[in-house]
């Protein structure tokens, strides 16, 4: 580095932009231990205020996938393409896209996140399916993608641990809302699967990390800009997260309820966005020329059995009991089940996502750190949502919890999460648009 | 802490202002290893961005003040004032006031900084006299102030110690250029030392820190209110650093200068900063009821010998060798002196002041880094200055070096600092505002 840490600091703070180098030997310097944490924290302060142009951002994603494994999938020869989402509540897409999407052809190397504050993670869901195990060597992660099309695990210590260790400080420093650092912090492990190819899912809406759609498509554009500025093909969706996905929210539910996608059922919006995520992933990996046969082969998929035949395989191959994908029966059950029933009579005009996600959080389906136990069979499964009418007793929802305290707990809770109105709602489009 | 830090980060960051406790609490957590350095490096960063209010500045500069000893100079029943300069070339203002101000009958407890960058430090000019020793244990300090009335020590490791470390930390996280923080920095040990008052010398132009006016005026303002927000009486003063205050510059050089004026010679700009920041100290010490006989009384004390009699039992008292004051011989003397000698003739219109400092500071007068060892010896003493008239051959300064090589940097580094024209630049105020 000809300029020293301080110098860089400084340029930074003043609203210079950095060298590609001088980003890369920050990074480098951090993870070797030579420039201290307190030197990054002032610089992760800095970004927040001043930003970091494309070319930063991409020698900083670029600098913090290096710090670890880049996961060599040579060996399979067929375009790799992975998906990711900003996160939202009932959010269990990636379940039934993964299995779908190799079913077509295109094999998904996944590595996820567990949940963390309001919104669930794909690692959670997972786990609820008896003896699966997503703390695999990533010899064998290289393995199941080559044989079975799709592998789901964790974020190891081998990949990226820059960003785990930069993450770790952004979250007690006030600096995790910097889209340059979100997107590095996304792509850095992304970049480390072995992928070609990256659809992104990002959410704006009352249940999402991003509330207004302008901040969604500024983070959409960036995350498609870098990647593609690391050499890989990438498309961004912009979906709405102003209710919770599909009817399910809990750890055993969800993941019983993306497999029900997989059988060919299943509730629309759910199916509406896996397919649009699905469509763009195989014209990634090559298997499609059009929107329209992508989504001919998806469905083709779905309704030939493949799908389900890589979903069982994949369980399998993980450890788990391939009967969780046919059989509900198998995954862990709440103690208590009792209903949600309307106090009134109206219309559904809005539910408070961010609400939903809380509860499910407090009664055990998430956590709020990151040491906090979670317990898969908690969960509730909507019967109603925005723009339905409802009228007084109807059910809302069921409720699966640990005793009847909790019981009581959801059904206040969830009870005042909807809002009511004597009209319908005017219908919103759930897939916005395209980015990139 | 009601909060937690990272939400007192987010607030900062934010542009919120913290509670006074909560900024307490952040400074104690600090002190006591609880608060992390980059938890305070981001906040630093944060405060850069995003300010403080008085209340918080004040609430900041209290809480570094308390992590160390307060000093108790209750025994000395008169009000105490000292003086603080923000640093200029040949500013030795400090070493001719203390005694002349203690010669008036208001007691002047100094703890002193040492030189950094391109000004000198008062320390390290103290102890180009033989023997002086600015480390004296605050018992000494407290006797030294109760039966000489002045006393000039460096800042112990038990004055405000938080300033330390948070200063070591803004020093390389590009946290130094933020009023607050700065404010918080002087008077937390400036508040340590036992005053009553405090009088503040903010200098503005080319040597020093604060370039512009507005800046100066800035921090004096700040300053000022911090310090009367603390319960202390506060005066600042704007004075012009676009030129080196007096003619000497160097550490023996400017020592001998300072001790000259108390014999009522020396350059007249110097004598006028010194009256001027004098006039103010009797006045806040409740020795003149108004400017004019507060400078008369400071001018009986530099006519009658009284203020040559305790800088003797000062130096005496602090281990030096009191001849200093009377015989410059007694200095450390370099080994070669040379003359700087016009190449053209015409008006000096300008000197680059910074470029003057920094010249010191090659030659060994000053330091770059804290361990650097300085050369008491080495300096410069101007025969003109801006205003002046030279012709070609007239000698501009008297170099005192460590070599010949050192004589011919010297020449062509200060040769350099001057600017030539046809006129006579217009005179321009040494003093300008009184702030407060």
């Amino acid at each position: 580095m000809r300029r020293s840490v301080p110098e860089l600091l400084l340029a930074k703070r003043n609203g210079q932009a950095l060298e590609p180098d001088e980003v890369r030997g920050l990074i480098q310097g951090f993870v070797r231990g030579e420039v201290p944490d307190y030197q990054l924290s002032a610089f992760a302060m800095a970004v927040y205020f001043k930003g970091m142009t494309r070319e930063e951002t991409v020698a900083l994603t670029l600098a913090m996938r290096d710090s670890g494994v880049v996961v060599d999938l040579s060996e399979v020869s067929a375009l790799k393409v992975d998906k990711h989402s900003t996160g939202g509540v009932g959010d269990k897409v990636s379940l039934a896209l993964a299995p779908l999407v190799a079913a077509c052809g295109v094999p998904v190397p996944m590595c996820s996140g567990r949940g963390l504050g309001h919104t669930g993670g794909t690692l959670d869901k997972l786990e609820a399916i008896p003896g699966f195990s997503v703390n695999l060597p990533l010899s064998r992660y290289r393995e199941i993608v080559r044989d079975v099309g799709a592998c789901m695990i964790g974020q190891t210590a081998e990949l990226a641990p820059a960003d785990k260790r930069l993450y770790a400080l952004r979250d007690v420093t006030a600096t995790v809302e910097s889209i340059p650092l979100i997107v590095a912090s996304i792509l850095s492990k992304k970049l480390a699967e072995g992928i070609d190819g990256l659809v992104l899912d990002v959410k704006f809406g009352s249940g999402a990390f991003m509330k207004s759609v302008e901040d969604a498509r500024s983070l959409a554009t960036a995350l498609v800009e870098v990647t593609r500025g690391a050499g890989k093909s990438c498309v961004a969706w912009l979906t709405r997260m102003d209710r919770p996905l599909g009817r399910a929210v809990g750890n055993a539910l969800e993941t019983i309820e993306a497999f029900e996608l997989l059988h060919g059922r299943g509730p629309e919006d759910l199916r509406e966005v896996t397919l649009t995520l699905g469509a763009s992933m195989l014209l990634l990996g090559a298997k499609a020329r059009s929107d329209a046969e992508a989504r001919e082969r998806l469905e083709r998929a779905l309704g030939d059995g493949s799908a389900l035949s890589v979903a069982r395989r994949m369980v399998a191959a993980q450890g788990g009991d391939p009967r969780a994908v046919d059989d509900p029966s198998v995954f862990p059950r709440a103690r208590v089940v009792g209903a949600l029933t309307a106090t009134r009579g109206g219309y559904l005009t809005a539910v408070d996502t961010h609400a939903v996600g809380v509860c499910g959080v407090v009664l055990g389906a998430g956590r709020t750190r990151a040491e906090d136990v979670i317990d898969p069979s908690v969960g509730f499964v909507f019967a109603r949502t925005v723009g339905d009418r409802v009228e007084p007793g109807d059910t809302l929802a069921t409720l699966h919890v640990r005793s009847d305290e909790d019981l009581a707990v959801a059904r206040e809770r969830l009870g005042r999460a909807f809002t009511y109105g004597d009209r319908a709602p005017e219908p919103v489009p759930l897939v916005l648009e395209r980015v990139g």
